[in-house]
């Protein structure tokens, strides 16, 4: 811990804070030369960075390299994926905890960071490939002796998004009769309208969450089998869990099948874990996971290195952090010009916010500089003709991501004046990397482009399990870092806690079971939304 | 247009200002009083909105609803709707357009505001009938004789995002037999996974540009012309076409049907014309259509009211005003309880940040206050466990407002530890709203929240096709209020244009018709991208 510094107690912040005074001015005549664009590049796992169109130049970057290095950004993070406690705050209660994502997909190395993790991540894969096996082979059929066709997750939050947004991403990749389908909310339209299209004699219902007792999947996994039973099927005979060992839903005789989840593995960071495994595996084969845990992994390595123009998660780490602590900008924009990316932007909301919308430093006091962003985005072009408008022209400035791939999955294109969909595509893309930045003056103010909007472009060949892998992987460990930087917590959710509290509350109060006072702000709200409260 | 006068010239800005120094303190004991509550409401169209959570009092409101005054915004609202020419900056070349989305939807009036714009609504509205009775009894069917069971609706932004967030939040109410599906991007894959999961002979495909030009949907209607016609399929037994009158696609011998849309609606706000309805009656029938139009005609209606403690939408303009230009915050979360609106935000995105992402006034020159907000949300309780960590305890203040309903559409539900599904749905929304509000003090810094997260509830009864029109004209109507609060032209979009331009010139180099300087950023980035250049 003796390397878990304040942010604002981090000498190399004044030189930032002196150059962001006068940042790189992208909107003036000859602000991206070509050597500009061929020296702002760096490369991991098959994606190339191209960042030319940062507000910053080399005296930025290297100040940011400082930075990273008196923070010790390497080495807390190395420390991480040898199974330090990261997720902890000194001198407060805590969860205490070791952060070992990584270790889920250190599985192609004969010496494991952490090998114990390693081990058991390597256990719950084997569990995997039989069970996957045995699906193949018609060992584990229906009642009627037919193939599973359907794989149902019901899990919420980090149980729901990343497993869905990789699915949907990698749906090109479904294996012949196979597919997957999700719940999540509470809300009983959910279930119902995803119950209603499903046949559930050929439905697998997978039940992922760590506790066993979320409210939405407990309440789901109900409606689940409840629609099981009246179809006259038997639920321990569809229903498979991804659990904590020991949990209440680690049950042998109410499940098909139990996976096992740890508590070193945060919720959003589980992706790789069997809370992904499991649903993927069953839509796309168990090697298609394990090259996806190849890209992960291989990311995971890029993510050592000390430079950050040797480590891409370090220099988009570093990126974010100059746009948001030293150019002021409060979100960030993930705009993927891949419509099989839809949700990947749902997910990086969810693991970057959880993460790094903090208050308290990790040496316990409140933070006096700025922490996470809020993270939003739709793919492009679609957003193109959507909120763009406010992006170019709008008061407020909003540093975006664009990620993008020069193949597209399916190959089946058309050309129309003399290029295909995919050319266009990538073509908007790159075109909006240089609007944004580059401006355009123009006599009717209306029809001005003030430019010195920051952005940057990540391209791949094609979007496969294992860049998927790796995309994911860059993600993940960008967001840890800038949380190390921060001296934050990227690792536990408090803030979720009291509106856990006061839903209880008022249920108990519906219930009959919880009196609130005549008086409470509780009970006038429930009446002014016209509930109506038990007994 | 002698009432278009700048938010900086709004004497009672100055008065809100200095109380904006001091806004009420919801995290102060007592803050939340029954007598707040129920005084801090208003109701319009089976809606209730409840913003006692707000950082207001009695003092703001009556400061917010002078503000309101002096700037006319009420008789804004009504030129606009009596066909005044509201899209224009004066002194430049603007577009110059009346702005009558609402004219389409008064339709129920023997005296409609504006009677030209109404009766091409009501023509087109005839037609449609005509159509889906043709589908209904048989008359219109395919080669084989059979039924059309889908409907694919292919265009892009307006023509995209309110048609499909509305197709989802009422697909309980499918006749049946029917669906509808969607493909905007240019991405061939997003056609090509639509495409694959489709019976061509029993779709029908519903083209919707209103120049008939638009790069993405002429891109994917050949994709699906050739589909078609690889099927065996003649294009023109299948296609429909929503587009304006004597376009390139306003043509009988390739469409089966054309249904109009004029220059005086916005792609943005044209769900309630032909651009929504020929999709959404397939989908639904023509009277739950009409029974759409009916709800946001009544809250059209809604919007004249002097009052806003009489017109909701006018209150929910002069809320946003206070967050946005008094309390600072610049973004803004649209949080449904409810799975049918998970699209919703995603519209309401493109409809705000579209229309007020400005930064010219209308009076031509560049604003010097803030115009509109960063727009983002996705449904709770699923944000729940997502992103809620940062609004309870990020460094970024970020006003939400919550959607929610006190009955499901399906009404399948559980009853689990005493609640059913639907009200432990509503209980988490009220709670959050709370939990935002009045914080919570606590010895662990880590545990502590801080309250004071400006936000609102609205809730009515059920989502129909009454209540889902009514919210879409809600928030139409309080985009436009805002947009004149600002004097800015909401109804124009000329930030899209230079990444058109320079997608365009990237496209020439690609085909080889487009010569790009040998030291051009564009070169540069496409090579640095790996993308080839013809010839």
């Amino acid at each position: 811990m003796k390397n878990w510094k304040d942010f604002a107690a981090l000498k190399t912040g004044q030189r930032l804070a002196a150059l962001a005074q006068k940042p790189y001015n992208l909107a003036q005549p000859e602000s991206l030369p070509p050597e500009r664009i061929a020296a702002y590049q760096a490369s991991a796992c098959g994606f190339d960075l191209l960042y030319a169109t940062q507000r910053l130049d080399d005296e930025v970057l290297a100040t940011l390299q400082a930075l990273a290095d008196e923070a010790d950004l390497i080495e807390q993070y190395k420390a991480m994926k040898r199974g330090e406690i990261m997720n902890r705050i000194i001198g407060h209660a805590s969860e205490e905890r070791q952060v070992l994502h990584t270790a889920c997909r250190d599985i192609f190395s004969d010496t494991p960071l952490a090998p114990d993790a390693t081990a058991q991540a390597k256990e719950q894969l084997a569990k995997l490939k039989e069970f996957l096996a045995d699906l193949d082979s018609g060992k584990l059929c229906n009642e009627n002796g037919e193939s599973f066709t359907t794989m149902l997750q019901v899990g919420i939050g980090g149980s729901d998004l990343g497993p869905r947004a990789l699915y949907f991403a990698l749906e090109k990749y479904r294996q012949p009769g196979r597919s997957a389908k999700f719940i999540a909310n509470v809300d009983p339209d959910d279930a119902a309208a995803v119950l209603a299209s499903l046949d559930l004699s050929r439905t697998l219902i997978n039940v992922v969450s760590k506790s066993g007792t979320t409210l939405e999947t407990r309440t789901n996994e109900e409606l689940v089998r409840a629609a099981l039973t009246e179809a006259g099927l038997n639920p321990a005979k569809h229903l498979v869990a991804v659990t904590g060992s020991g949990s209440i839903m680690d049950d042998p005789a109410r499940y098909l099948a139990a996976f096992h989840m740890y508590d070193y593995i945060g919720g959003r960071y589980s992706v790789t874990s069997m809370v992904g495994g499991v649903t993927l595996g069953f839509a796309f084969g168990y090697d298609a996971f394990i090259e996806l845990l190849r890209g992960a992994n291989d990311m995971d390595r890029a993510a050592e290195q000390p430079s950050i123009h040797a480590n891409l998660p370090l220099l988009m780490a570093m990126l974010g952090i100059w746009n948001r602590n030293f150019l002021g900008y409060n979100t960030v924009a993930v705009l993927p010009y891949s419509q099989a990316l839809l949700r990947f932007p749902a997910h990086l909301q969810q693991c970057d916010m959880e993460s790094n919308g903090k208050q308290v430093s990790r040496l316990g006091s409140l933070v006096t500089w700025k922490t996470g962003p809020i993270v939003w985005g739709e793919p492009g072009t679609n957003g193109q003709h959507a909120f763009y408008q406010l992006l170019h022209q709008g008061t407020e400035i909003v540093p975006t991501e664009f990620i993008g791939f020069r193949c597209s999955q399916y190959g089946r294109d058309i050309t129309v004046k003399g290029t295909t969909s995919q050319q266009k595509l990538v073509a908007n893309m790159l075109a909006q990397s240089l609007a944004l930045a580059q401006g355009r003056d123009q006599e009717n103010p209306n029809k001005r482009f003030a430019g010195n909007r920051p952005n940057s472009v990540l391209i791949a060949e094609q979007l496969t399990p294992y860049t998927m892998g790796a995309l994911l992987a860059l993600y993940e460990n960008r967001i840890a870092l800038q949380g190390f930087c921060w001296n934050i917590n990227s690792f536990d959710q408090e803030g979720v806690q009291l509106g856990k509290i006061l839903a209880d509350r008022l249920l108990g109060a519906m219930a009959g079971v919880q009196e609130l006072g005549k008086q409470s702000s509780e009970l006038a709200l429930l009446q002014a939304a016209g509930m109506e409260v038990g007994k």
